[in-house]
């Protein structure tokens, strides 16, 4: 049958490659932000569901239920007190948007301050996902190096004066402070509170990631960014994809309250889903604590058999600081590996890994670094995958040198 | 304390305004594409959660479930499934990718090929959010009158032939031949044949918006285009919105394969909400037509009551054509009556409707008159506010003139 249509003459410029078919997960999956499997809920995700259904389920009948645009009324209570008590925040449930997944909070806060030929400030190693989005915009992200701390401060403010001498306004500061991703730091309070004052000083706002902030193996932290914050300096954003399950589309923003009106103003998507916030809302209400200290503890045993494998297969090859929370290590090799040509080359034997420089401002400072994701392949996929990591490394690049199982043993030994 | 940034400054212009503080919703809620709160099927979903949760809940632990980016594969297998029997529709489940609602099919559309400056061919009358989202990236939306049977092929003919001769090729024609929205019209297949023809003489493909389609009053329709379509000319999309429940964001396109490989590459969103997609995979497979045929039968009792409440409240002030389906009225007033005074004067009143200028790609047409949704209010509701917009209706524009209950109530005698 003939095509009358030219459909290549008529599509927009500039749109990514078509999605591939799908040929399901690789067996070592070691990207994104996946978690475990066996963790999942399911009965009491069961009993919530029918627990809230009964209760609030005619008001599906409506857009919005019976809360408005910025989302269910209960779940933005949970939200405001979990990060009361966990980020030493304090808010009210008016200033907290539901969002379809921390994804929309990036668009949402995208959307409202930037235009094509925009700046923003961002860490220089930082989610691959903020920096595509902005890119997708016509932004160009400037990274500013990060140390154990996370994003140095003197560094931040000598390119903020560098761009206001360039009449350069940039329109936020992006950060990760507590796991950082994909470093795993946390950013101590001084360091917090200098980037609070450079803000001030620039007027620029930061916009702060917690996505990761809930999953910390001793659960000690200092406060958000937004709870030091007393102008009203700070957007703030995370999500319940990692706590609990990333299928689920359910984040937060929170910000001051005009900025709140404005967001939800600008979110045209007829509502986040009704029935994942309600299910949510009711779940975290009973369970929300002991599932996150339940999940700590499985994701620090899946990060000491990272470790473990890593130094048994490539010992001091590749280097790292285990991070203290989170879904992933990241790891610096020596500067012969190129991330980029080893991700590729490893996804052909079943292992994928995110390349550093797709996770960098700039690709260079990345080209030999990887992130490594623990969240969701079991204990026995992350020792077999690392393995066969080092073998496709081995090939490759050479290294790790001693790639045989007897000296790997004895490195360990 | 003081506010260090000036926000003002940096937002992005031609931001929509912020959004009002949630006051709840009127009395008489006549706007909307809401639904009847008392049909919404509590225990049926409780019980379809509960047995794919069951099934299919430790997948929640990655993006995309086991599905990849199209979406839950028994979701769209339903899909492809309620097509053919409904639309007459022949397609795999591998041509239907999950939405996060019908909003965001139009979104992936109008991205996958519109850039600021582009045009589209729309009905005269047509979707405002639809009509919005074009204008807001820059698109411009071309009205082709409607007759009884729906968009006039004529004179789409002659659009085309006037834009080709100016150089322009509009990207789509956009179009809701299944009870048309605002005007509840079915287009028949005669008229779906010439518009196939049109759409292939000049190359441009055309976008058929089934949202409302299954909620017919005989379930007698004519083939969707898609259905007609024998040369991939027609995107199709749809959503269980009007079927099951508006806050649940689930919609659906339908495409030939590239192009749905493209959609899903554009769909950055990390998923649509999989806790929705898997309840109403299960729900849909053993109650959707069922639960169709209940809500029908509500809906035309609706309508009936809303007919009775405007000839009793308005007389012959008020002309309209009942529709055949659907959850809407399209209202024709004298030309005195200026439908977004109206809607302003009566929402002060607690009566919330249409006004016909935003339902249409030129306000002029549409200006006497409004949309009158009846799936959410209950009869008595849809009773009472009738009457309060003919009070309204008087007290602006002095009709209807028999507006006291004594003559309205001689009108029906």
């Amino acid at each position: 049958m003939a095509v009358t249509i030219d459909y290549a003459a008529l599509l927009a410029p500039d749109l990514p490659a078509p999605a591939p078919g799908w040929q399901g997960r690789p067996p070592y999956n070691f990207i994104g932000g996946h978690v475990d499997a066996a963790s999942m809920p399911v009965e009491d995700m069961i009993a919530a569901t029918a627990a809230v259904l009964r209760r609030d389920g005619a008001t599906l009948s409506t857009y919005g239920l019976e809360s408005g645009p910025l989302g269910y009324q209960p779940l933005r209570e949970f939200v405001a007190a979990k990060l009361g008590k966990r980020s030493g925040m304090s808010i009210s449930a008016d200033q907290v948007l539901i969002t379809s997944g921390s994804i929309q909070a990036l668009d949402l806060v995208n959307g409202m301050f930037c235009c094509p030929g925009d700046t923003v400030l961002v860490e220089q190693f930082t989610y691959a996902g903020a920096l595509s989005r902005l890119r997708g915009l016509g932004v160009t992200p400037i990274g500013i190096p990060l140390d154990e701390s996370g994003m140095r401060a003197d560094l931040l403010a000598a390119k903020l004066a560098e761009l206001k001498a360039q009449a350069i306004q940039p329109k936020f500061i992006y950060v990760i402070p507590t796991v950082q991703n994909p470093d795993g730091s946390i950013m101590p309070e001084a360091r917090r509170a200098e980037l609070l004052e450079v803000s001030a000083e620039y007027g620029v706002p930061i916009f702060e990631d917690e996505c990761y902030a809930d999953l910390l193996w001793t659960g000690e932290r200092p406060p958000a960014i937004a709870a030091m914050d007393r102008r009203q300096q700070v957007i703030h954003c995370g999500s319940f994809s990692k706590t609990i399950a990333p299928a689920l589309r359910v984040g937060y923003i929170v910000a001051e309250p005009n900025l709140v009106a404005q967001m939800a103003a600008c979110k045209e998507d007829g509502g986040t889903g009704a029935l994942e916030q309600m299910m949510l809302s009711e779940y975290c209400r009973g369970h929300f604590d002991d599932h996150v200290a339940k999940v700590t503890v499985l994701l620090k045993e899946k990060l000491d058999v990272m470790i473990e494998a890593l130094e048994e297969n490539f010992g001091t090859t590749a280097e790292f600081t285990p991070p203290p929370g989170g879904i992933f290590l990241w790891v610096t090799f020596p500067d012969v590996v190129d991330a980029t040509k080893l991700a590729t080359a490893a996804a052909a034997r079943g292992v994928t890994i995110n390349p550093g420089p797709d996770w960098s401002a700039d690709a260079a400072p990345a080209r030999s670094r990887i992130r490594l994701c623990f969240g969701n392949p079991t204990a026995d996929a992350i020792r077999e995958g690392v393995k066969v990591l080092a073998d496709v490394c081995h090939e490759e690049f050479g290294i790790p040198v001693r790639s045989a199982n007897v000296e790997r043993n004895r490195l360990t030994g």
